[in-house]
């Protein structure tokens, strides 16, 4: 699968290399994966974030904690369960380290054929999110072409908050592949993207993104898309998920939230674009029981950027003696999404729906 | 009045000096202005913010612009009126030099006296400021008073966004103004700070304020408000405004409508909090009408911060191939606030009671 994806490949020694999202925009830089220890930090960290890509990485990472368990199962197992609680709301992560653990415990081989076999089942797993992510795009594009036709607008305004492009899930997406989609059949569109408080992804990771394919967008603060939308210049909305529940309430970056309610009071079609694999059909109600990951409020006190000489570096922007607290996501509920816009076609945000869509994976 | 205020005052000279808001927390310096392209260039810079404190240099810049005059009556006029437009969304501003201007156009007097006259109606409008913060910090305690009572609480959790406190208005504030009474009573007040991109006038000034009066609270990215709310953790949210139309829509700090729907959406209480001198009885309909400033883009692509050395600096946080967008405000329709909290006391968000309260000054 060398050079196969855009965020993360297998060097010539089989060890995962994955572009560090932490110094983007401004450095494009790999950083290499050999073990269990440095998969925990690059997901910890943040090296690598985005509920696709933390999966797949994750499934790497159980190839890796194969290789360097030679053997001992009872290792392997610790190993991968330490991957699996590296972050707590991510539920690709948990799903892809599940489902290499079946892998492994439906196998009848060992060692460096086990290893192997891990590695193809890793594959695998990015393989099938590529997939999805196409899908995801057709659909999309479809909405938004439907939309056009409608309101005959000549540009179509997406407000889209966080990364969820293919820094996030391998090939090309959620959020983003619809707009790539577009931009392909021809559609003027604009991106209004977030800056999305506290690390920034919107401004560092899709507003790159976005200009590398050479989609026209504009970067705002978080503060702003409320304000756009009560004006008419917002077509619609969509975000990606980190954990979507049995009901549709839909765990994502913090300030997903308020955006929907805003989507909602001004009549604004508001999409969360997601993998099934981000379902998770075991929590009922997301909203009572998403677990939410509490990080460093240093990520809020601090931030990264260059100075006037062109070099990289953190800042201190709070004081040191006022604490910050730092929510990494929050949880929108179904009630106000339009809809949820999977590899399936778009469903309903309702346990109806989503259970009848997705029957066969429950 | 030297000293008697916090965020301006007169030095022996009587030139204006105010508190270098632009700075803060990391430093905390003056600028001394002395006539009114100075004035001008300190409201339009962000020098001095806050709809009061506007108000206030305004006034102040009217009497240095008179003795800048030597005489000259039209001149004067012209100068005044280049102060009146130096930023849009700012009522009190307007409001400040429209009645410098007709205790201009009343007086009788000429020159020194002229000047000494314009002096003393700067003071005024600055003491009459003082007196009504006064009120509203009385009346907001009171309601936090009464829901305390009906709610068994112990620690009172309020949200603001911005800076409404004595940076923004004499002598204590406005939205700030209830938190100092209330602490001042002996209540556990605890304050949510956000951050407010993308000047941060949150975590650079309202963070300051309250460490300084000793005040507990959290810095937040504007993000997490609306998890919050959701999750019971907030108890009221209180804003000051710059700009408040006759029908009770309130253009504040961009981003203060998304924390409008999130209480509504949570059921819980949402106050605005100005003088009179911030209301705006000739805009009948706040969400249509109120004009919103757009400021330069490089207020979101650069920010301010220290390096690890001590230093302030100026650094960029957005890639220069990506442009961007940077409305000031929004306006919060009066349908989401549950009241207007005033020196005159407590007012419903709509065209009849505000009418019936503020009868003598329409």
């Amino acid at each position: 699968m060398q050079g196969q994806y855009k965020a993360l490949w297998l060097d010539k020694d089989n060890n995962l290399e994955v572009l560090d999202q932490r110094v983007l925009p401004f450095e494009e830089t790999t950083v290499t994966i050999t073990n269990t220890q440095e998969t925990i930090e690059a997901i910890k960290n943040m090296t690598v974030r985005g509920a696709g890509i933390i999966g797949n990485v994750a499934g790497f990472g159980v190839y890796l904690a194969c290789r360097e368990s030679n053997g001992d199962i009872e290792k392997l197992i610790y190993l991968a369960e330490q991957i699996r609680e590296s972050r707590p709301t991510a539920v690709n992560l948990m799903w892809a380290v599940d489902r290499m653990m079946e892998t492994l415990l439906n196998s009848d081989l060992h060692d460096l054929e086990l290893t192997q076999e891990l590695l193809e089942e890793a594959i695998k797993i990015a393989d099938e999110d590529c997939m999805r992510t196409e899908k995801i795009a057709q659909y999309g594009a479809d909405i938004i072409e439907e939309i056009m036709l409608n309101r005959e607008i000549d540009t179509f305004d997406i407000l889209t908050h966080c990364n969820a492009g293919w820094l996030a899930i391998v090939d090309s997406g959620t959020a983003l592949a619809p707009i790539y989609e577009a931009k392909k059949r021809g559609i003027n569109i604009h991106v209004w993207v977030d800056e999305t408080r506290p690390r920034n992804q919107g401004a560092n990771l899709t507003a790159w993104e976005l200009s590398k394919a050479g989609v026209e967008h504009t970067v705002i603060a978080d503060n702003t898309g409320g304000h756009l939308m009560q004006n008419h210049m917002v077509d619609m909305v969509i975000t990606g998920a980190d954990r979507v529940a049995r009901n549709g309430d839909s765990a994502n970056k913090i300030g997903t939230y308020l955006k929907a309610l805003s989507a909602k009071d001004n009549n604004i079609p508001f999409y969360i674009a997601l993998p099934s694999s981000t379902f998770d059909f075991t929590t009922l109600d997301g909203v009572r029981d998403i677990p939410i990951e509490i990080r460093s409020e240093n990520e809020v006190k601090y931030m990264r950027g260059m100075d006037s000489d062109g070099e990289i570096k953190e800042f201190q922007i709070v004081q040191s003696q006022s604490p910050a607290l730092n929510y990494g996501f929050d949880v929108t509920p179904a009630r106000l999404i339009t809809g949820l816009l999977t590899e399936r076609g778009v469903c309903d945000a309702n346990v109806d729906a989503i259970s009848e869509m997705f029957e066969d994976l429950i």
